[in-house]
């Protein structure tokens, strides 16, 4: 039997595998993919490993800690209170405090119940389009607008605002759901965005938007939660998206590329709330604050800063975009935005509609010139390119290179 | 600034920590732990890394994946595969088919939902002193009885049962709580409970009774979990507890030692439940069924294999429950039960009733000693000794001496 056949059998066949002929990976080093046939692919998908695939600082880090200690958060351990500390001083007053988890989606619950307990409100409001997590109280958030989750029961706590779109929906969206939420006696506990709009396509956030959501939720005593997991640790070219957005967030949650592939996430807030949450929940999570997801941190953000990825971010990825944009090797190719290094280029009908089947195959045929990409936003018809943070500007033009050649024959 | 005063800042003052004076920790190796003054403990507390801190299999494993590979679970990989392959192996038919997930609270939580799905019931039974993990859904059967969600909501979907104590007590409450799911018109999707009842602190299960609790749920249409995230792997010295306590769950729950400190956990089910939860459901976890999990996961298995500690951990377990038994330091020290390597001793007061606050100064003592165990029960008076599984009958000695110092100042 193939692997992909035992796959198949042994984790279920509607378990998410990648492309229509999936690939089975041996290797990776940086921003290249190996598989089992001997094929390279030059990886513009994968967030995760933020400093590239076997980055030998991270690989050092960790194998180092694994064979020194690796134990739970309830010892003391100085790397993991220097991390910590490093962590909360990359962020704007008064965030300080931190709660460390182990997926996103348990940081977002934190983040939820934080929010929670400080305001004595239950609801909150997100992006019709958002994704925040796979669990039960996470994925109330999840899809509102109803691409995934149609006919999903509407949850009475969650209002979704629709994206911005260069109008005044947006915030007036959220405006309403404020209204909605303490009309029906919820009250808002926060607003939780993703800080660039990531899962949702990068659509056009105009500057002082999120402020004036953030005024908006403040007045009617509600906070924001930032959602950094796909934002977060320099992708925009901020260390922070909310940076980038231009607002302030009461609690920012971290996850993906937070230990470049060891699971870890966290939470940060002011040390009222983060006391608060410690004081009201008797939270203990055996796999997060441990020495390892330490040392992978630590790694991360030592080659960021030393391999002077805030400034090569931005120009890679305006690069990337701008190249994209004048490629003109097909009128299907719509609106390309990006946040640093993070591309979202729509893929139009003929009617100049959205076309999410047409960028499926897209995505299927730069896989089979190896080229991995991937797909976003609410109707499946953004191009996605997200590339790990350390892609060059080679590194840029080799994908334009292929991307060229596949867009013009999707024409 | 200590630490310990850093820690408590950058963490909230209500971050857990073990013991009255914590303990800042810089280095393991096998059964020991070393801290910041050059101090060594004996740990008979710690699971997770169940073969021994820094096992050099396992810190080879890990450094060997981390070089080569680390990347999300939807692409295929030969010994994600092997190791999911491998897993399943180990466990009764039907149980073949896998999710993995990151914590153990994910891994309940991912149960629960294919609990729901397959019988359409939304009710969950589990033992009235239960933990389960530290979301909003799993946290629902947390201490129903009350230890510490005194005032906490009545879940109307959730029943706690009595702990068993020789009587019927256990069976019947089982029986009374699928009838008053099945009167609210809840219906029961499946008794969720850890197969030795370890949180429990190891109540005496008598032989038949959780077949029995097996035999009830099925005939109410409801499935039957196991937890064996604190069972599991041997800790009975049967791979699983659900064998050692003598019944066939519908799905098992792992997670804890599966990784040896790397975050993985995972849940064991039957192929139909397991692609009735991939089709129902857009379930990813990325930070589950990656290469660098599955490299630990397999040295986790080949070392239990290899050192033949299937046989050992029997021996020093019973060893330990005897050696206690018979030590007669004092008359506080009453019931001694152990299932494997997991042993649980009540400390009692002058008048025989469990005091969990002498029992607490038990475990700070022990620490002072030198020697590193917790607590465990409804009332926190269970002196837990739950060392890694490489714990030797020479280790379980140096543990004893030590004890019986502790106890007999105790008295």
């Amino acid at each position: 039997m193939t692997s992909l056949a035992r796959h198949k059998q042994v984790f279920g066949h509607g378990a998410p595998l990648f492309y229509d002929e999936p690939i089975e990976l041996v290797g990776g080093e940086g921003v290249w993919l190996f598989d089992s046939d001997g094929r390279r692919y030059l990886d513009a998908y994968n967030n995760v490993p933020c400093v590239g695939h076997a980055n030998p600082r991270v690989v050092a880090a960790v194998s180092a800690q694994m064979a020194t200690l690796q134990v739970h958060g309830r010892y003391v351990h100085g790397l993991v209170v220097d991390y910590a500390e490093r962590l909360a001083a990359l962020h704007a007053e008064p965030l300080s405090a931190l709660v460390f988890a182990c997926s996103g989606t348990e940081a977002d619950e934190v983040a939820m119940t934080m929010a929670r307990l400080a305001t004595g409100n239950r609801g909150f409001i997100t992006s019709e389009a958002a994704y925040h997590g796979n669990n039960t109280d996470v994925g109330r958030l999840n899809d509102i607008g109803g691409r995934v989750g149609a006919g999903k029961p509407v949850d009475p706590e969650v209002r979704g605002v629709p994206l911005p779109d260069g109008s005044r929906r947006f915030v007036d969206g959220v405006a309403d759901a404020i209204r909605s939420l303490d009309e029906a006696g919820i009250g808002v506990a926060a607003v939780l965005m993703c800080s660039i709009l990531a899962n949702e396509g990068l659509p056009p956030l105009a500057a002082g938007e999120m402020a004036e959501v953030v005024e908006l939720v403040h007045a009617a005593g509600g906070l924001m939660i930032a959602d950094e997991v796909q934002a977060g640790f320099a992708r925009s070219g901020c260390w922070w998206g909310y940076e980038y957005s231009g607002f302030e967030p009461d609690i920012a949650v971290m996850g993906k590329p937070m230990g470049a592939g060891i699971p870890f996430s966290g939470v940060v807030a002011a040390a009222e709330l983060v006391e608060r949450f410690r004081s009201s929940t008797r939270y203990f999570n055996t796999f997060a604050a441990t020495p390892v997801q330490a040392a992978a941190g630590m790694a991360v953000i030592d080659v960021i800063e030393d391999e002077g990825l805030l400034d090569q971010i931005p120009r890679v990825g305006d690069h990337l975009a701008a190249s994209l944009r004048e490629m003109g090797v097909t009128d299907r190719l719509g609106e390309v935005r990006n946040v640093g290094l993070f591309v979202g280029a729509d893929w139009l009908d003929h009617d100049g509609g959205p076309d999410g089947e047409g960028a499926r195959a897209i995505v299927n045929a730069a896989r089979q010139a190896g080229v991995l990409i991937g797909l976003d936003g609410p109707h499946g018809h953004v191009l996605k390119l997200r590339p790990p943070l350390v892609f060059s500007m080679a590194d840029a033009d080799h994908l334009l290179d292929v991307m060229s050649l596949v867009l013009a024959a999707a024409k």
